[in-house]
Order: C-alpha cells, then structure tokens, then sequence
C-alpha cells in the first residue's frame, strides 16, 4: 500500500517574534522541519517546539538554513562547501542537543529555502550538506527535492534520503520546479492540486507543464502551517490522502 | 602526588577575524574551552579548532558565552534561566557535534566572560546552565569559579564539577577574586604569581588580598594564549608546576 | 490650555517577522517611535516605516535599542557610556538619513526598553544618550521618563527633553514606576486608568501607590499598538483627553 | 598635470577583533572608506576610525556592505533592489551621522566587497545604491569599479562619479578585471604593477591580459593596509606616482 509523508516547517519564530501555526499544523502533518537559530528559530524556541512536537508525537528533523535571519534564509549566498558542512553540522548538532534533552531523537535533516534550493542544483554544495549530516548521526535521513542533485548526494554519500513533492507548485520536463517567474509555477486550482498530488504518491508520476507525464518519487509533501488558510489545505490533502487509501506516516516509516 | 589541569580558551577567531594563537599555547596546556559561534568562533572556526586540538591530543570542552558577539561576551546581560538553559543546550549540542564528527568527545563545559562570572554568583542561573549540561550529556564536566555557587549548582544538579583557579588574581577573604577595579586586582609579579599558584595546587591555600591564608581548590588554572608573553607566561607556570612534582593533566584525569 | 502628546513604538518588524498594528495606532498618536535596527527594525521596515508616517502627518523620533534583537532590547545589558554614546549616534543617523530621504525630518528620540529603563536611573548612561542625540542632531527632542536621571541629563547636556507618563503603571512616591514584579505595577482597571491619565496632563499631579498625590510633568504619554485591545485602548485615552479640553498634539507642539 | 587618489578601506576592526593597520596606511592615502557595521566595523569603531582620519586630515566615505559579519561582506547575496536601496541609505546615513559628531562631512560612498563586485555588473542593483546615496546626500561621490554598470547607474541617477583601478589585477579586454580563477589575475611583479599604474593614472590606458592597450579612467587607486607589506607597496605606489609628477589628493579633488 502507498506511503507518503506530510512534513511542515516549525519553530520559525524568533525572541518576540511568532511565524506559525505550529500547534494546529502538528494534528495533520507526520515530520516536523523545525528551524536551528539561523535563519529562524532560537534556542527558546526550538526547545519549545520539540516539546510541542514531543507531545503530538510526531518526527522531528533539523532544518538548517543559511546565516541569514533578515532575509529568513530564503536569499541565495555563495558559500563554500567547507562552509555548507559546517553550517549543516553546527545547526544539527544544536537541535539534536534539544532533542537528546527532551528524550527524542532526529529523524531527518531538510535544509531551508535557499540553502535547499541551491542544494537541489549544486552536487558541491549538496554533497557537502550530506556529509555534513551524515558525520553528526549516520541515521538521519537527508529530505530533499525529488529527483535533485542533493538525493543523488545522499546516495553518494552513504545517507538514507526521502524524495520531497510540493503540493502546490508546477514542474517542468525535466523534473524540477517550474520558476517563480512564469505562468504556472503555482497551481491554484487546490482540487487539481491536490489530486495531482495523490497521483503524484499513489501512480508515481506527475504531469508537467507541457502536458507529459513523467516519473516522481514522492515519499514526502512539503505543507505549510503559517496561516488559517494553510492548515485547511493539509487538512484536505491528508483527507484525500486517507480517502485514496494512502497510509500517511513519518519519513522512517516511508523509507526506512 | 598532586594533579592539575591546565586549560585556555581556543577557537576565538570570526569570519575573517583572528584572535588567540591557538597553535602555541595548545603547547603547554591540557584542556581546551572552545567557543561556540555566540561571543566568539563560528562553524568553520570550530571544525578547525577541534581539528588542532586532536592534532595535539587535548582534551576540548565547550564554551558557551552570551550572544553578544560585539561584547566578546564580556558584558552582563540579564537572562533568564530558561534563556541560559537554552543557550548552553544550544551552544554544547553545536560543539559535541562538531567533536563527534572529528572522533572526539566533549571533556567539560565552561561558561564564558560575563556567562561565567554571573552564574558564579547567582544560583538560578548557574542552575540552569548545570541542567543544561548534563541534559546534553550527563558525563561531561562542568569547570566553574573554586567555591562559587556555579559548584555548588553542578553538585546540586549531579554533574561533575571542577574548580578553576587564577594564577595571576588576588582572592578576597571569601574565596572570590578582588573586583577587578580594586588595588591588588591582577598579580604584577609573575614570579610570585607562579610561587603561588604552584602553592594552591600543591596545599590547597591561597594568600588573600589581606594577608590571611585561606583553603582553595585547584583543580584547573586558567591561563590564556593571546599573545606571545601570555604564552611565555603558560610555558613558565607548567614548568613550575612540573619542577614541583605536580602532574600536568587534563581535567578528567584530575577530577574523574 | 493643557496639551499633551500620545507616542507608540513604531516599525518594530524585521525580516519576514510582523510585531504591532502600525496603521491602526497611527490613528491615534501624534509621535511614533521608529526602532532603528538593533533591537527590532530593519533598513527596508524603517523606509515603509517612515512612508506611512508621512502620509498621515505624524511627527516621528528615533527609537534606540540595545544590540539585542533576541532579547527584543528587553534585557539589561552593562554597556560603557562610549558604547551608549556610539550605539545613538549610529542608530539615530540610520534613522536620520532614511526621514531625509523622505523628506522628513526627525522630531525626538527615545530610548527604547531596557535602554530607556537603565538611563532613567543611570546618570552616566543618559548624559552619553544625550550627547549622541545632540552631536546628531541638537534640535532633536529626549523623550525620556518624568522625573528620571534621562530628563536631567538631557537639561545638562543642553537637549530639550519632554517627560513622559504611563496611562497604566502605578507610581511610587519619589515618581518612579512600581516595579513590575510588585502589586500594583499595572492598572487593570481602564476607566480608573483613563481618569488618573487625564489628572496627570491637567492637573499634573499623580495618585502613588501609597495613596499620596505627587506632582508629575506629562508632556507624552506612552500608548502601544500590539493587539487590537491597545488600539482601543489608545482611542479612548485620547477622546477622554479631548473631552477634558486638552490638545492633543506631537511632542515638538507641546514642549516647543 | 594628473592627479589620482589612493583609497584603502578603514575602520574594518569588530569589537575586540582587529583587523587592519589603520593609522600606518593613513600615513599614504588621501581617501579612507570606513566600515559602517555591516560586514565590518561597530559603532565604537566608527567613531574611533573618524577620529582618526579626522586627525590625519583624510577624506572619509561610507563602505556599505552586505549583512554578512560571517563572510566579511565576501560573499555573494542576492538582494532585491529594495534592499540595496535601503542598506545603502542605512549604512551611509549612520556613518554620516558620527561624521557629523566629529566635525566632518563624507566625501563618497564606495561599496564593498560583493556589494561592489555585484553592482558593478548588475545594472538595477547599482541604480538602487546610487539612489540610496544621492537620497541621503546629493554631494556624495560615487566610487565604482572603473567602465562599470555602477559608475554609469551614478551617472544615470545624478551622482557625481569616480572611476577605481586595482594597480594589482590583470584587465580583461572589455575592462573588466581577471576573474580570480584565471592564470593573470594579479600581478606579482610589484615593479610591473607600478609602472601600469603610473600608466594608467597619466595615459589613461592598460594593458590587456591579451596584450592590447585600452582606454581606462583613474580617479582612484584601490589600495590595502592589512599587513605591514601591503603598507609598503603603497608606499611606493605613492613615490612613483608622485616621482612621475602626478598629484595624489583626494577624490573630490580628481573629480571634483
């Protein structure tokens, strides 16, 4: 029977300031990102949000982003490999630090919007990112853009990695994601969006912006939990998840 | 036969900027506080760091400090105890990381600056960085102020602790080190710097400001290696030591 | 007739992060508070900032802070006068150079949180402020607590100072605010805390604590615009003020 | 006759960090670009660095960088036009501001590192720097990379220009510098490289990695104070300028 995993970013909010609705996205998602101090999240809160986390029982990984909180890491910085593996190794190391402190252990490891996003296209980057996660816990599993250079680097390197779908988003030919910049790179049509998705985890197969079906590997869906609207969303992609006879549960269990 | 230990703070250097000649004094001491990327240091400055202590065979610990990177992290800041829970949490998970992925592991924790010198005189907060440690990882060792509240936690706590010294500070009747902007503040006299502190290590007593002797424990002295006559100075306080029949060894040999 | 000034804190988002009801509170105040970048705001939040104020005529003032983002500048931090001195002078000319560019210029300045608590009290710490304000700028307005070591500073160092009152905090009898972890630190009961307000401006006397009535000057009176109760709150302080027959006005109006 | 300026950035120290030899190179350059607290430089610094140059009676300009402490400003960002604007308008106006506490006024803005490079290339990223400045004072003076987009994006915006030369780097055929991977990058020959810049100040022309000669304009020479060597090649960068009867003062004055 098909698997899929509903994974949202958490703990992105900062001293005084809340990003989130972490609490009613946790009843609906299996694995939780929640961000390490650079570009979201700070030690209060992600102790806070492994307990909340804890509490719903649900998976937690680390989701590292670039040192950028004013721009909340979604800019593109050209940093170097040595750079992007210590970057990935302070980042995971502090959070598993709260997890070892609360009696959980990491699940995963899905680095953050523009470290993500580069990594999906730069195997330097990305291999550096995997060994990186790989040296503080050989178990973690590497979540990364189906079909991108960073699973091909998980591989490489020896790490288990969980292909990521987005629910929302159009793809190309080849696989990736269709820009920002053009027509079609948000479905907004959520009855399509999230039909296409249940296809995406129960047919292995998606259909581009040209009209083509091609092959994807969706072993998780990346969700969003920053407004009403949002969690309503996950509610119904779960619900037609569940409906459509796919089990919905954490990355280990998908992949492992 | 009498042991102490010999530590210094490593891995001072940011980004582009150097501080500490780390190199030299990793020479003459036995135990390493390295920074964690809050006061000092950052990802790539604390791989390097862990690297070089390897090298030399010395035991590392972490350093954590108040996130005050223009401070140095040597200007009292009120935090709350949750905050210092979570900041040493944060900042030893970031370093154990790092150890783990070199092959080594964490000796000890030492608070630094104005992290150290508040937690050696408020409870709560020493509290809190104790509970920190030991929820990261119930081994280590935390190095505080001989006769502070910062000992008196970690025992409270049930984590190991060890008593640090100052070669070259004066000691008041209590036990505490004369404030710093009093008459007989910093020892000018190397010499009797040295006669003394070989004395603390060997009988357990320390001269105070007025004259008195009173008990101390030495389990480490703290010397620094920021420039050459520091390390002049580390080079002479060993060998001191040594010609006094005192082992040289790293804290856990000292206090384990 | 009795004038008075109503100020919030302003522009206190940063980065993807949203604090306060900017548009909303602009309603009702005279002066805003613009945070420059340490403790909250950033360069792009300080132009949109300073564009809303614009377009509603509301004079506005610079808002320094403690380096202390995390902390939202709510936590002490021991910083030396030329620290204080160079930490107002950088974040009032940040501020200065983004009201020129809208042709704006700037009305006063006030500290904001732990910076404002500690110069009230901190002799040494307010004169530096008020000196960085005046080698600014000289024609700038302090707006710092009645009765505080700020406003006599500001008189010393040749500033124009205007004394500020809070709607909702108990007074001791030497006119400083009850303590916020005593009894009686913040009055719940808004009518009673309206009527005490609109005593201050007009008759300008305060009831402490203690029962006993002491003179206050009450040239601004320090609102928030964080949730929609304090919007409300705003709105009726202020129609309760003009119901009284007082004017409400900016800060440069009523101490001109 | 021809008249060039020398130009070094200044002020890059960071807290207890220290970076540059400040008061040695002021001994030989006419203009000095200070950190504004960016990707260097603290308030404290700035001040001191004014003072400074104050002293030694060289003209100051801003030096914005990136928000990246991290990587010195080194290091790619992509930023909005936005954002440029309006790091650009902080970073000068606080620098403008303790200019103006010490009796000075700027004389230019040059901005650094990947700010510089990026905007050299990049037409709407140096327009929105140059209109960043010229919002925050018309007067300034715009020092770009000689032939660049930044120096026609001044032009273009209304702001007085000046054109920089590496005496250091090898010219591409189109004027643009070597990339630093490519064999030809820097001059190593330090003979070699002065006599081009003599060359390039007095005919107004350079010598191509290729081998061709092209026009280029210098207004300014981009020199470095870091280490006692680089004090000495602009020592004698100034000498055979000034043996070759050519006037060094500053960019004002060339370009005024």
């Amino acid at each position: 029977m098909a698997k899929v995993d509903l994974n949202a970013d958490l703990g992105e909010s900062f001293g005084a300031y809340t990003i989130g609705m972490d609490s009613e996205v946790l009843r609906y998602i299996t694995s939780a990102n929640v961000a390490c101090g650079f570009h979201a999240g700070d030690p209060v809160v992600m102790k806070k949000t492994l307990a909340l986390a804890k509490e719903r029982n649900t998976a937690v990984g680390a989701h590292p982003g670039f040192p950028d909180l004013q721009g909340f890491g979604r800019r593109n910085m050209v940093i170097s490999p040595d750079e992007a593996y210590a970057y990935t190794v302070y980042q995971v190391g502090a959070l598993a630090a709260f997890a070892k402190a609360a009696g959980l252990s990491l699940q995963h490891v899905k680095p953050h919007g523009a470290f993500y996003n580069m990594a999906a296209k730069d195997a330097a980057l990305a291999e550096a990112i995997c060994q990186g996660v790989k040296d503080v816990d050989a178990n973690l599993i590497l979540l990364g853009l189906a079909g991108s250079e960073h699973i091909r680097a998980a591989e490489k390197v020896g790490l288990k990695a969980a292909s990521e779908v987005f629910a929302d988003r159009g793809y190309m030919e080849d696989g990736t994601l269709v820009p920002r910049k053009m027509e079609g790179a948000v479905i907004h049509d959520r009855a399509f969006a999230i039909e296409r998705t249940v296809r995406m985890v129960k047919e292995g197969v998606v259909e581009t912006l040209s009209g083509k079906l091609i092959p994807i590997k969706a072993d998780s869906i990346c969700v969003h939990g920053d407004n009403p609207d949002a969690i309503g969303f996950v509610k119904d992609i779960r619900e037609a998840l569940e409906q459509g006879g796919v089990t919905v549960t954490n990355i280990a269990d998908v992949v492992g």
